[in-house]
C-alpha cells in the first residue's frame, strides 16, 4: 500500500533494536484518515470472504480493527491482556510473549464472543516474531471458529513471524513489508 | 441517548460491588454502529467547540474515541498505561488508580502529541471515580493545551467522580448516567 509506504518512510523513525516507531500515526497518536485508507484496503483485499467478526489485541490493534470493521459491517472483539474483574471466568485465553514489552501474558477473550460459526478476520498493528497472531488464532480456533484471514499494518519481514503465521495455512496478508532497516542512517526498505 | 440507555437495559449485567458488565457491545465486544451513533451524539453535543485533538486512555476507550474522531477530523492520542521501550524519555506522566483492576497505573503520553495550541476533547467508555479523567486532564494542562470538554458514554451517577471532575471547572457530558442499580434484580435507573 503506496500511501502507508510513504507515510512510512516520511514520518517513521528507525531504533537500534530492530524498533520502527511509527507512534505519531499508527500506535500513539493515530491518524484517523489514514486507518480509513486501511480499512478500505482491507476490505478490497477480503472482499471475497464472509467475515461477521473482527478479532484484534489490546491496546494498539484496537483503533485499526474499529474503523476497519466499518467497512464489513461487524463487531470489533479485542482480546485483553491478563486478569480483570471484569472478565468472566469463562473465557478462552493462551499465552503471548511480547516483543515490546519483553515479558509474557495472558490474554483472553470471553467464550461468549467467539462461537463455532463465526468467520474471523483478525487485525493487528504489526507482526514482528508472530506470537500474538499466533496466540489469536489459538483462540480462535478453541473456539471452533474458522480465520478467514489476519490483515497486519505493518509487516517487520525480517523477522520470522510472517514465515511462522503463513506455515500455519493460514491467509496473511500485510499493508507494508518492512525488508530492512537501518538505525545507523535511517532507511527503509520495503519488500 | 435513548438508543445507549435502552442498550444498557438490554445488554447490560450488574453484578455485585457496584460492577456493570457491558462487554457485549462496549469494552470487549465493541458495536461499531452503536459507537459511530455515540460518535454523532458528540459531535452535536460538542459542535461549537473547535476540537483539534482527541484524547483517551488505553484500552477500551480506544475505540469509541476513533470512531468519534471521524466527526471532528481530529487525531486520537491514547494515554498508555506504564512502560514500553516504545516510548521515548520525554513524556507527560500522571499516576492513575483503576477502579476495575485494583491498582495504581503511571500512564503517558508523549510530549510530541500534546501542545499549547491544542483543543482536547477528552474520549472514555466509563466514569466511576473519576482518577482516569483526573489524570488525563492533569496531563492536557501540564501540556498547556486546552480541555474544551469530556465525553463519556457511561457515568455511575452514584459514584463521586462526575461531581469531581464537574468541579474542576471543566464541562463533563455523559451519554448515559446511571443513577442507582441492583444487582439482586438486575435493575437499572437512569437520572
Amino acid at each position: 500500500m503506496k500511501l502507508l509506504q510513504d507515510r512510512i518512510i516520511e514520518d517513521g523513525n528507525v531504533k537500534s533494536g530492530n524498533v520502527l516507531k511509527v507512534d505519531n500515526f499508527l500506535n500513539h497518536q493515530m491518524d484517523i484518515e489514514l486507518f480509513n485508507e486501511i480499512g478500505k484496503e482491507f476490505k478490497r483485499i477480503f472482499s471475497e470472504c464472509s467475515i461477521n467478526k473482527i478479532l484484534t489485541i489490546e491496546a494498539s490493534g484496537i483503533g485499526i480493527a474499529c474503523i476497519t470493521a466499518q467497512y464489513f459491517n461487524a463487531p470489533v472483539v479485542f482480546a485483553k491482556k491478563a486478569q480483570s474483574i471484569n472478565i468472566d471466568g469463562d473465557v478462552y485465553s493462551t499465552k503471548i510473549e511480547s516483543f515490546t514489552h519483553k515479558k509474557t501474558y495472558d490474554v483472553i477473550v470471553s467464550k461468549k464472543f467467539i462461537s463455532p460459526e463465526d468467520r474471523v478476520l483478525i487485525i493487528d498493528d504489526f507482526l514482528a516474531n508472530g506470537c500474538a497472531l499466533a496466540g489469536l488464532i489459538d483462540i480462535v480456533r478453541s473456539a471452533g471458529a474458522t480465520v478467514e484471514g489476519i490483515g497486519i499494518v505493518i509487516e517487520k519481514g525480517f523477522q520470522n513471524g510472517g514465515d511462522i503465521i503463513r506455515n500455519m495455512g493460514v491467509r496473511l496478508e500485510s499493508l507494508a513489508i518492512v525488508e530492512s532497516m537501518d538505525a545507523e542512517n535511517g532507511t527503509i526498505e520495503f519488500r
